[in-house]
């Protein structure tokens, strides 16, 4: 688990008072900013509680987190401080996950591409914040860390990769531009459909998993405006999802989504969404419900994204997207490979 | 925040597996249970994993945690042991508040009494585990643990109270009398409208707090009979409402409640329950439903239990339950004085 959550509007303010005890020696903390904030960031970017050898990254999001890019940012600190005190992220779910990441390998040898799997990491990262801009991924509360790595993108996931510190002030998703925090809202919306409808669930993971639900049906189905109260809301619809996947699993969606972005680095949030309009044969409820929450918030879902690619492009799709195993099992039961075959998911790629 | 929470039927078998890793030199785990189990808890004591110098002590909750008590558990391991390894609490809410406190007071010097308040303890206590065999206290999650002490009835709240791991196996409460499993969920239900109705609250608590009121509303008025789903059910409800409070607030049941136990010694969910079956100005709605889920669990709520009390009695009672202001503001707004004079209180004390 998170180790403390502070909720609510104007907590960033607090940030200062949260992270000076934290501090170690001269070690620098480290700011780990979404680049989109480099330049229309300043009412944010002035309230940074940096101090002295301090230091502001701005992170590189346009692709989703790659190994390499965390080992590089990882020995680009150690070059530069030797240590730091802590690193705090600050941004969607892809710099959640870049804090995470690079907290850990600063205390780890190797590659972060060594750790992609479950619970190889040894040693606990420096001490790490997670201050989301953006609501629905989840990657504030979960155990793990998506990365792309030169063979598979799998998170590390370990009982190190939680944060020590998560600060949820849902004053600063306000400005998140429309489409993009609806792709977001819509990657929890989607992984609650996904887990409450799939195989694996406990009590745990449904309680937490209807109320993410209810919360994106409030928001983005009864709401005719948005507002501070649906900041909010999605904010903890976003913590609510994060905690449901403790016990849960997601599915279709997700599994072929993988695929997309694993060749034409489609991101995450857009590539549920363009996946969840083709997939009513798996969800026909969550899909139709989903098409209704587009149409309510005029949102364009792309189409014809897989238009003009290779047999061997699809084939490559196919392979990362089965190799989702228990995404499969969750959703189609024990004889998965029977209902999805390699033929039945080039025929969905092929109509994305 | 809790560290570490498991969640799953038969994850109680998991223990040995949690806490050996946790052992330190030759030092005991010490397994803190509820002397209800003493005699009619084979199932449960043969599953226990205690090795060597591990010790069992059953805890005496007959009354509710004292001071006086903590110290003297903390005191003879100390005596015995010179340190232990952990505190495994197993049983309801005082079990859980005891279990927290002896483990503080292996690390910090006095007594509890001197840690009655907000902030006060300095430093974490042993490692500590919460197995809950009762649901509904929200003790479990909670940074409190309410004990009554020479001048008062307050918690040892701190950033160290929470447990290190709680394990949440919704077996181990199928077999508790039917009567103290009501009790104790209406803690929950009643600890829900309270804070739901409140003037302190934000989104986190509220998302919480609705989640485990829609629980307790199908536990307690739409099954008919009380199954696995219901304890499984009810054990969420319990953490969801222990994770509302967070950021809220109880109100008028649990302020008057409180001058009850103090008095009387009456325990905090039969006490919760007498006062809520009186309280329909504060909580019209809210009193309503609680009376049909008496109903349909035919429950009896015990009645005239301020019968032949003395006005120096009563007194006490009005001062116990006056002081608790912030319950009040709570529950009244900020001219709660008004509202709720001793004149109104000893009335509402004398039908009890």
């Amino acid at each position: 688990m998170v180790d403390y959550v502070v909720f609510g509007r104007g907590s960033f303010n607090q940030l200062e008072e949260i992270i000076d005890p934290q501090r170690k020696d001269d070690y620098p903390m480290v700011f780990l900013v979404d680049h989109h904030f480099e330049n229309k960031g300043e009412h944010l970017l002035n309230r940074i509680p940096a101090k002295k050898n301090d230091k502001i990254i701005f992170a590189d999001v346009y692709h989703e987190p790659k190994t390499t890019y965390v080992d590089s940012l990882a020995d680009q600190l150690k070059d530069e401080f030797g240590m730091v005190s802590g690193i705090i992220g600050i941004g969607g779910g892809s710099t959640m996950d870049l804090a995470k990441a690079v907290s850990l390998m600063m205390n780890n040898p190797g590659s972060s591409a060594d750790y992609q799997g479950w619970d190889l990491v040894k040693k606990p990262g420096v001490y790490k914040v997670g201050i989301p801009t953006l609501s629905g991924t989840g990657a504030e509360v979960s155990r793990t860390t998506v990365l792309t790595g030169p063979t598979r993108k799998l998170g590390m996931n370990s009982d190190f990769t939680p944060f020590n510190q998560i600060v949820l002030d849902p004053e600063l998703t306000k400005d998140a531009p429309v489409n993009q925090r609806f792709y977001t809202g819509m990657d929890c919306y989607i992984h609650c459909i996904e887990s409450l409808t799939g195989t694996y669930l406990n009590e745990f993971s449904k309680s937490y998993g209807e109320k993410a639900l209810d919360l994106c049906r409030y928001i983005f189905l009864e709401k005719d405006n948005w507002d501070d109260e649906c900041d909010d809301k999605l904010m903890m619809a976003s913590y609510a999802g994060g905690m449901s996947i403790a016990y849960s699993q997601v599915g279709v969606a997700h599994a072929v989504s993988y695929g997309l972005s694993y060749l034409l680095g489609t991101k995450h949030g857009i590539g549920n969404c363009i996946v969840m309009n083709h997939i009513e044969e798996y969800y026909p409820e969550g899909v139709a419900e989903f098409k209704r929450m587009v149409d309510k918030n005029n949102i364009e879902i792309p189409e014809g994204i897989c238009k003009g690619l290779s047999e061997d492009d699809f084939n490559k799709m196919i392979d990362v997207s089965l190799g989702m195993k228990p995404l499969w099992e969750n959703a189609l039961g024990n004889d998965w490979e029977k209902i999805m075959t390699r033929e039945k998911l080039r025929e969905l790629y092929g109509r994305l």
